[in-house]
């Protein structure tokens, strides 16, 4: 790696739009070392009300017992904060609404704990929408019109990842605010549901939000051959197809949850105890080589600028995209007062 | 009323599917007026799993305190005796599956504790499929698959009362057990959301189901103007159209719940506290002339008579049909293994 590359790594905003790891000193300490800014910390799948506080509860006992190397992360402010105090700022997020259980007043308590992103389903029906293996997707529901119009007026940044593709198409329509899908990789270079078809991805762009481009290697042409040159050919395609502005990092790492494993598995079933979703089972599932762990980050950057992509380029795709939406979606003023009824 | 028409009352098994009374010793006394044998008492509408074991909990206390006029139900034999002692059976009845909450296995812990009949949904989406009140209904979820697998499997009936069409359809055609829509009116009568269509009715009896009339006047065509004939007119109406020995009576009686009010209100907002979902507002919504309260029973029965009706087609409509869907549905063995899976 040149000096220039490791240079630019090293002083821009390095945003990753979600992990998923089994939280410890360990992985901070790798962050620290794959030179990140800020990641969406989103461990939280299937888990209801209690368990939302709980999540909480633990990330506050993380910052301060390793409060050299992380900080909580609430505004874009905290962002540049971490940046010059040289740790990674946490933003806490969730894959699921289950939290909420039934109570639309609990999007407000969850922003005021710090909750800054929240997937609206994880990967089946819930209160508010389909996930994306849920048989049928009629959409989002009344109930998830309602939620998405409280994210919008509280400044929750709404993410679309595991979503289905009808309830993603109705929130892209509904939202008063940028929304993002955080992790995920087009379905035109390959045809896995999990993959998002291009007017998703467009759709989601037009609206001011950000795609995140996933390091999932099954949902990449190559499978678990990837390398890195491959995920930044996916990244390609969407900058083709939506620009620049609207691309970023979501690299899904799960460090340290043992594949197959008790965390994993329970992720694997419906509502972590009905019936198995996806035949996974002891599959290995691969990282693109060269970008397989946190620590090889700055990669990321060598093999853009190798590509000839520009600095003010790269530095948008390393973060300043993700700064933008996370910006405007976290700022609860000066939006139009939303319908709270789905259309007829 | 003829002394004939008295007695056929006090002899017959007389089964009410569904009441949510703001429940009192007032109105036990007026369920042992009204000759009544077994009620499926359903005030539960939006609750969560600890206020379904509250529920549960009221219900023993409401046993231990008037001894002298209600005993729990679980099996036919309870309502044989309730019959024989002259007190009222109590069916523990939910007008939702939210006590569920995330949790398949809990469908077998609320029937350990007496809930013999479950509605899948109440008016909008929930976890298993759509109310009739959500704007698109995609059916049964998954989630809803295996749900009433697990009714099915350790016997309690299912009920489609408030359930959206096509997520009724979904059950009726995936059920091992008959099913039940305890309280309703045929659509062909009057087009509302509420009722039913005919071949949801037709379906439920194929089945081995029951149809339970509803005294809900504004589903009647001649609305809050409706007596005992219009209701009886549509009972003859689904006897005609599904056969006598799938119809019942299913009051919907709220005796001592003012309309409008603050239970009322909280039942007509999605999931208690979201956006109000209909707008009954102040409305005075009468039951039939004849039959507006519960110690009025004994009239369905002579009015019966006095259409010609043979004793023994009366005594299938006030609770021989619904003793045997009950028995049925209660009965967890000798049915196939239900399949888990959705049809694709």
């Amino acid at each position: 790696m040149s000096i220039e590359q490791e240079t630019l790594h090293q002083q821009s905003i390095v945003i990753d739009g979600l992990q998923t790891c089994d939280w410890s000193r360990a992985i901070f300490e790798e962050m620290r070392e794959g030179g990140i800014t800020a990641v969406n910390c989103a461990s939280l799948l299937w888990e209801n009300f209690r368990e939302g506080i709980d999540y909480v509860s633990q990330w506050k006992r993380f910052w301060r017992e390793n409060d050299d190397l992380i900080r909580p992360v609430r505004t874009l402010t905290d962002i540049y904060a971490a940046k010059a105090e040289q740790r990674t700022g946490i933003i806490l997020g969730w894959q699921n609404t289950s939290p909420l259980e039934d109570n639309l007043e609990y999007v407000e308590i969850f922003k005021d704990l710090g909750v800054g992103v929240m997937q609206l389903t994880y990967n089946t029906q819930n209160y508010s929408g389909a996930g994306y293996l849920e048989t049928r997707d009629s959409g989002l529901t009344g109930f998830g019109y309602e939620v998405l119009a409280e994210m919008n007026r509280v400044g929750v940044l709404c993410d679309l990842s595991h979503v289905g593709d009808r309830t993603s198409a109705d929130v892209i329509a509904a939202s008063r605010a940028p929304v993002c899908i955080s992790h995920v990789l087009p379905r035109a270079l390959k045809d896995v549901k999990r993959n998002k078809p291009d007017e998703l991805l467009v759709g989601c762009a037009q609206g001011g939000g950000i795609i995140g481009i996933s390091l999932f290697s099954p949902g990449l042409a190559a499978g678990n051959d990837a390398t890195i040159e491959d995920y930044l050919d996916a990244m390609s395609y969407v900058i083709d197809l939506v620009g620049e502005d609207h691309v970023g990092i979501g690299t899904d790492f799960s460090q340290d949850r043992p594949r197959p494993g008790p965390w994993l598995l329970w992720a694997n079933r419906d509502k972590g105890t009905a019936r198995t979703l996806t035949p996974f089972g002891s599959a290995t599932i691969n990282k693109p080589q060269g970008i397989a762990r946190i620590r090889e980050f700055p990669n990321l950057t060598a093999r853009m600028l190798a590509r000839g992509w520009s600095e003010a380029r790269v530095r948008k795709l390393l973060g300043e995209n993700w700064l933008r939406v996370l910006g405007t979606a976290w700022q609860p003023a000066a939006r139009k007062t939303p319908s709270l009824l789905p259309p007829q």
